[in-house]
């Protein structure tokens, strides 16, 4: 198929190439001179605008944006839809929230422009292993876009899933990425009560890869972990810092909205945050509390 | 290789199939008649008592335990250590405790017979997919038994290994299940979150099976939660409890001895407890408080 | 002072008999005929309709609202600004989120009415107590209001404060609700434990009462756990459902979006949802895959 | 009356003054020539060994252990009670594990010697406010000792009560101690969400101090709460370190020995356990993680 993309990053560059690979043709928009070539080289045909973007294609055009979620995606459908006609479809295949999403697509809607939300997950390992997409939007429409799911999915009839109206798609991948949340704290703290076990002096790596094999606990996340305590056994110079990118924020604020008690979900979420605050207000508050009634000293600092 | 079995009820058995697939010799202690005849017509050698199974096996003996956790491996221990001689071996592969391993193992080093620890993941995949082998013992004994771990795990490299020594295997398994608690409930809590949102009418199965392809969630319990939802897509007669069988309690309390926070596999356990308790005391109590300061009203039973 | 009043339920009822008490006016807003008859032997001026309420208060008026935080406070501001004139002042004494509060002041300023948020605390033990109030808004009008907190709260001096600019006399109450989820719930899984503890048969009234003196857990919400045990040792008929009216939510939300961890509030919170989920999917999804991996039994329903 | 008490640290010290206020005798071990002198000076009848002690005791003898629990405890009772005879009675007021209780209790019963557990609450502040005393023991043992437990309460009829046989008085001190670890832990969280609410630039202590008067939360940790920021508003060179003397794993441990969720208490514990590991493996193996499937950037150390 013939489609424009918006957002040549960590996520769109390996998606654009595994689109050229079945034969799709990708009009991208370059940020600069270099980025130009670099995608002409790829074999991407790169444009300077969005209205050369535009023009690039035949309506009914399919536009793809993989930019990060919040005010980029509201400007930069602002600045596209003028230049878009009635049918055209755009697809949101980043981690927005599934609220705005909702609220776009309504808005496009007026105007006869599809608004297909694509929540798509597999990092930086899709281009090889294909990618998992939940896709949101009207059945007709999603329909139409078939060709570039089955090419971004693992296979054809794998991965991939029309699962709701617009918006569900990118709802299911933010419960996706909670769940992702709690498996991580999982492996992290089992990994962390092994280390800790000096009495066994256990080789982390090892026990990862036994456990890649038969075992109840395999996943793909079990492997990146052999892979990441293969190459750095001990994880020395990496900060105890874990950033967080907003999807599992809105899963804790969901599960609370539908008086589901998620927590695990919830709990992984608080431990990142705390992951990051080195100077626990809180903690400094119990530690003043127990020299008050106790009389217990204080660390100071 | 030739061996002894105690235990033959739902892991025990296949794994004495998967061992005869590969031209082990295996002698089972039957329970009953019938039990004598059917170990007997699956090729294995069927005894009575304990004393047979011993005499069956050349010094020096190999007696693999593959029975519950607690007093029965104690009570089957004390009888058989009597009838082994120094040099043999007794292998458990059950889901003890590793103190309790690391005090059986010393007991019987005073006697010169070695006592190894094999925790063993897979469920009753494992003569299928083959089993996850965490290994714990002496350097000597378990290279001796090397030809049973080829043949129980998925392939002869792979899927198992000698963690460290006694109580090192047993540990690590005690860990691999704390993980499985935490997962199992991350995956459970965001299914749950997607069924609440009647708004998408979500097929939870479609989702489970869109994510086992490309996602970064994809493991082997999200097959079977797959496989659940196929066969069950409401987990209608299903009540919502859920047992525990120890090994998350130990992990929690290991992880508090150890100075180790691990909210989620400790959140984890804590949420099976509660579904089992549907009269919670600290609810109730909740309830009467809020009557006491704010007025609000108690819902009666 | 003269002011009026909207809302003479369980929380305003109470506090305008404080406020007569101390010879202050109130004129209040009647439901029905017989509100309306006993408003008038408890003291108070009642009035049928928000135009004769206004009418019966000299400018600058003061309107205090005790009514459900929402939509209510929305519809009673909406109807009751136009009928006032630039000077006068609406308090807003309940349970408002603090954004909604804010907002209601920008919009009442450029009218030149003045929206004061007063935070109370204190429940139906008020009248007799005193309230602790925590009060947002302009210092000059918060000022002008002193003689009525004053008389609301436990002495002139004590029990109430003015905390900061409009919105933050609601912030900080609702973090006073998110602690109090903590402690309660703490109190809660205490008794809980004690209550299991079968051995000892420990007598939790008896308990409660040594706590209330001397201990380091006393306080008054212990107090009324006494008075609870006293009257239902054994809280018999009490339905293990705990409900919860917002400001829990609000906390646990603002606290994420504050980056803090607070994860004994939030699992304080969890506990509420969950004691209103007799059918947790999440437990009979995990029942589920103990299922499908170990060959465990599910209790059926 | 008159008893020996062992200990005369930040808890025994007081409490000895406390009794002798009363008119009661004390006897006690003094650890230095320095210690002797104080002693005197205070009005305790001082004595270098535990010879002396018991032989200035008239029996049926009262000996009050004020140590820190453990070892301490044990190696304390064994070098006492071959001193004392059948009728005499030891008193252990520390914060011993309730099952070391029962056991020390079982073996001196043997030699006719009683042993009471005196779980005792208030901390530094006791001597002014009375201890908070839960007593576990036989019943005549336990009315030998009132006149003592009635000096040492906030007063003779309050704070103090047998509420068990052996071991009852330690159980129910270490619940206490759980909650009071949830009770602490809410109002940190509760004052950092404050904190971190830059808009309203909220004065703590102010806080603090509204709702000593009249608030749901109001409870004497409250107080504390509102000491330790009135001297230390911005706990200033306080680090977010807090230790944990043993009572809060001991509840942890029970809760779930006892099959009951107690998840603000448990997690109470874990976030102690957190402020203590800046070096959080579990942190930088969910960095590592996050860099492995997605490309994020770890943060370096």
């Amino acid at each position: 198929m013939d489609l424009g993309m918006i957002g040549m990053g960590r996520m769109g560059g390996p998606m654009a190439q595994r689109l050229l690979r079945d034969g799709h043709r990708v009009t991208a928009l370059a940020r600069s001179r270099d980025a130009f070539k670099q995608l002409e080289e790829k074999g991407v045909v790169p444009v300077e605008s969005l209205e050369d973007l535009v023009n690039k294609l035949k309506p009914p055009r399919i536009v793809w944006l993989m930019i990060p979620a919040g005010a980029a995606v509201d400007d930069t459908v602002d600045m596209l839809s003028p230049l878009l006609t009635a049918g055209d479809v755009i697809v949101d295949g980043g981690n927005s929230n599934y609220k705005d999403t909702q609220r776009r697509s309504q808005s496009l809607a007026a105007k006869g422009i599809h608004f297909v939300d694509s929540g798509t997950s597999g990092g930086v390992w899709g281009l090889e292993n294909g990618y998992s997409i939940m896709v949101g939007g009207e059945e007709g429409v999603v329909e139409r876009l078939r060709p570039i799911f089955e090419s971004l999915a693992p296979a054809p009839d794998k991965g991939w899933g029309h699962v709701g109206p617009s918006g569900a798609g990118h709802f299911t991948k933010m419960v996706h990425n909670g769940i992702e949340y709690g498996m991580m704290q999982a492996y992290g703290e089992g990994f962390a009560i092994m280390r800790h076990k000096k009495e066994f002096n256990l080789d982390l790596h090892q026990v990862a890869e036994i456990w890649r094999d038969g075992s109840v606990v395999q996943s793909w996340l079990l492997d990146l972990t052999a892979a990441a305590l293969s190459e750095n056994p001990d994880l020395v110079g990496i900060a105890p810092y874990v950033a967080d990118s907003g999807e599992g924020r809105w899963t804790v604020a969901e599960a609370i909205d539908l008086n589901v008690a998620a927590p695990v979900i919830t709990l992984a979420l608080l431990q990142r945050l705390q992951s990051r605050d080195s100077e626990s207000f809180s903690n400094k508050m119990l530690s003043a509390l127990r020299n008050q009634f106790g009389g217990h000293e204080m660390k100071k600092q």
